[in-house]
């Protein structure tokens, strides 16, 4: 069983995956918690090269071509292999990310994208999607409340950018209905926690 | 103008591309030769990651994206910026050599490779595609009489291996007929540099 999380900055992601975690496990399932590049050692050099600030030479669809050979690697050495052991996976952020990010809203055409990441993916989709969709200003507005979390480079993107975000993982989640569950994420915590859950239950079943 | 050479090992390419570019030059010509990963700064970091002996757990498909990362940031880099300031860029392998390495000798699908390229150069072709083309024997048999030569990882593949390649390289030219121009290299070194020039100068027209 293979589950990704997906949603734009300040949208509780984070804390409502740590209790699905708890809560899966309790109910007896051996779970892997990930995210990209998964602590790889492929995966981690090229996200060194995309993540390095001396490369501003960087052209959008090189970057583009990294972030999916990264998820390959991650995907080949980690995710399939733990799946096959009989594993829940829950990733944190996956081809979604690309689609909404560089596909949307850095306009390369999720598309584009989307073939890349087909190759990279072998296809492979992931059961289940949790979409945590917020509003913007209500995200940034936690985040800012949120003394424990630092403010990073996409927090400050200009909010046309992060409605851009939300716009394009809306448009993501309406070409794969079968596995997107967008959950409203300007609810409680505790209801955030609940829907997600109940979405996950239903994919097991 | 836009022009690469293909072909397997002991072809004399290097040789031929060497006089190709003094005939240009003295033809008065601006001529730039390049290979890829270019000497562009990530290019050569994809390509530390790519060569990195350490990295054995890559998957194929991992290393067919970095690839095309590579020649992505070459081509925007390098090759686009000096034809649209008049010169004549030669490049030593371009895609067609991942097209008959990759996806025909190492079974990844042509197709699929073509794809994944597609979207690295943006379908930006080359005007002209110099094939050279050996029977692998007489290949390696140069390569194993020139002691100027190192003797590197592909040369020692076993003999069906280049068989493959060749037979690839001759599959991927009758898929761009338009662009390509098949040298018999088993002629002598004058003979070849004629025939290649030729290609080239009609290519001009």
């Amino acid at each position: 069983m293979f589950i990704t999380f997906e949603g734009g900055e300040g949208s509780g992601k984070s804390t409502a995956i740590k209790r699905i975690v708890k809560a899966l496990e309790d109910m007896g399932h051996e779970v892997i918690l990930t995210r990209e590049p998964g602590g790889t050692p492929i995966g981690e050099q090229i996200r060194n090269v995309i993540l390095d600030k001396a490369n501003t030479a960087m052209d959008p669809r090189t970057e583009a071509l990294l972030y999916a050979a990264s998820r390959r690697q991650h995907l080949v050495e980690k995710i399939i292999p733990a799946i096959k052991e009989g594993k829940i996976v829950l990733c944190d952020r996956y081809l979604d990310s690309s689609l909404a990010y560089q596909g949307g809203a850095r306009n390369l055409g999720i598309e584009e994208i989307y073939n890349v990441n087909l190759y990279a993916t072998e296809g492979m989709q992931p059961d289940v999607t949790i979409l945590f969709d917020i509003e913007p200003e209500e995200g940034l507005r936690r985040i800012a409340a949120n003394a424990g979390r630092e403010v990073n480079r996409l927090d400050v993107e200009k909010i046309s950018f992060h409605h851009k975000v939300r716009e394009s993982f809306k448009k993501v989640a309406s070409m794969f209905p079968e596995r997107f569950a967008v959950i409203d994420a300007s609810k409680s915590p505790d209801e955030v926690f609940n829907d997600a859950f109940e979405a996950i239950k239903k994919a097991m079943k």
